[in-house]
């Protein structure tokens, strides 16, 4: 410490504050909800460069402006009845810019007593948060890309594709792979589908029920199911419990299971 | 308009700065660089909700407390070069909550001449940006992983794999498959591998060089490539040029390459 603490704490007078608020990228304003439908009667510069009008355009009018064709009817509903009960709430709302463009916003509105006024307002802090929901919404697409990829069904043959299953079979995967396969049967008429499973390393009672049941699926179909890759203890390890593999044709290689087809 | 304009603006006054100033999340510092070290001279609510540090143990400090173990040299040496020549500056630089915990810093700086101290003050405006910078890295993360996955090597037999080309062959896939496929070969030792082509719908004259390429690739490692599920045409279109496919095996389908392999 090699300024005197006191010294500073006096410099923390109200010009710092107003220098403060004219920086952040935050859009703050204040409404009163004692006057005529809850106008703004404070806005700060960050709220002018978020929403693109001025504060003369907006002090004096109800924040609805800000919503547009795409914002969420029930999260307006949400807004409306926080408001009503002067209750806080935080969302994340598309709201529009005066140029027409969309944003996400972060808004978060606080009932607050200011003390000079002798009343309770309504604090509302709007932020920018456009560029976390497009990543996130890319992320959530390539995901599904993965998933949906992890699981490739191959054509090998006028009539037949090969499913290699790599890694481990959840539920949310089988449920995929049953999907998939029984999608791309329909639109192909493949008469054979071989799942590989020489890429997987552990043979679970899960991988046993989506094999079954992906067995019991394709003979629905009217084609045949052909695994490869396996050890025979798999086979044999359900014979006795309700997911029977014995009527599953396997092969020791997709090769094998191609000459087999006539 | 059902309220008085004029009103409202009177009401603009030092205690809805000062309330605004308290509800954003946004840390806000104010630095002297007149004192020795460029102390802290205020800071706001948000800055102690973000940094976990009271206004208490931050005034009269630099404000390199946030910075650690991880914090990029390259941004702290630009931090300073802005800060010693009076500039503003904007970057993104992982700091540290007093908990130890890091976040990533939107960090602004800014000079601002202070009317009533006859000085010029630095404002340091920080957002924590965390969930968005997290969102990028997952969504960049998936991206590599549907590149990688949208050229599958799926092996077949003991010593062949295939490897499904579907959509179009731009530049930079061509370059992950000849990596990938190289890399497949050096680890599992095959001898064979066929490349199907039934699912690309144009054959372009880059997807012609890419299969010669491969080839020559493959050829180099001791292994042939076969190709399966193209038009004869594609075969004769490059044969007077630099990239004739004239010595690439090809057959009509993927069991045929098979059959063919003794």
């Amino acid at each position: 410490m090699r300024v005197n603490k006191d010294q500073l704490k006096r410099m923390k007078k109200n010009e710092f504050v107003r220098t403060a608020i004219e920086y952040v990228d935050a859009g703050v304003v204040i409404t009163d909800p004692e006057l005529p439908d809850n106008p703004i009667v404070y806005t700060n510069n960050g709220f002018e460069k978020l929403s693109g009008y001025s504060a003369d355009e907006t002090i004096g009018y109800n924040c609805r402006f800000l919503q547009g064709q795409d914002t969420n009817q029930d999260d307006i509903d949400k807004l409306r009845l926080a408001i009503s009960n002067k209750e806080k709430i935080k969302l994340e709302i598309k709201n529009y810019r005066k140029n027409g463009e969309v944003f996400w916003n972060e808004l978060q509105i606080y009932p607050v007593f200011i003390e000079s006024e002798h009343q309770t307002y309504f604090v509302g802090v709007q932020q920018d948060v456009s560029k976390r929901k497009y990543a996130e919404e890319r992320s959530d697409h390539y995901l599904e890309q993965v998933k949906r990829l992890s699981t490739p069904i191959v054509p090998i043959d006028r009539n037949v594709s090969i499913v290699p299953v790599v890694g481990e079979i959840d539920d949310e995967r089988l449920e995929l792979l049953l999907h998939n396969v029984s999608a791309h049967i329909q639109k192909s008429g493949d008469e054979y589908l071989i799942l590989d499973l020489s890429g997987v390393s552990h043979f679970t009672s899960q991988l046993h029920k989506g094999v079954y049941q992906l067995n019991q699926l394709i003979k629905l179909m009217g084609a045949m199911l052909m695994i490869t890759g396996i050890r025979p203890e798999f086979i044999l390890e359900g014979i006795e419990s309700d997911f029977s593999l014995s009527t599953v044709k396997s092969f020791s290689s997709v090769k094998q299971a191609l000459v087999s087809i006539q």
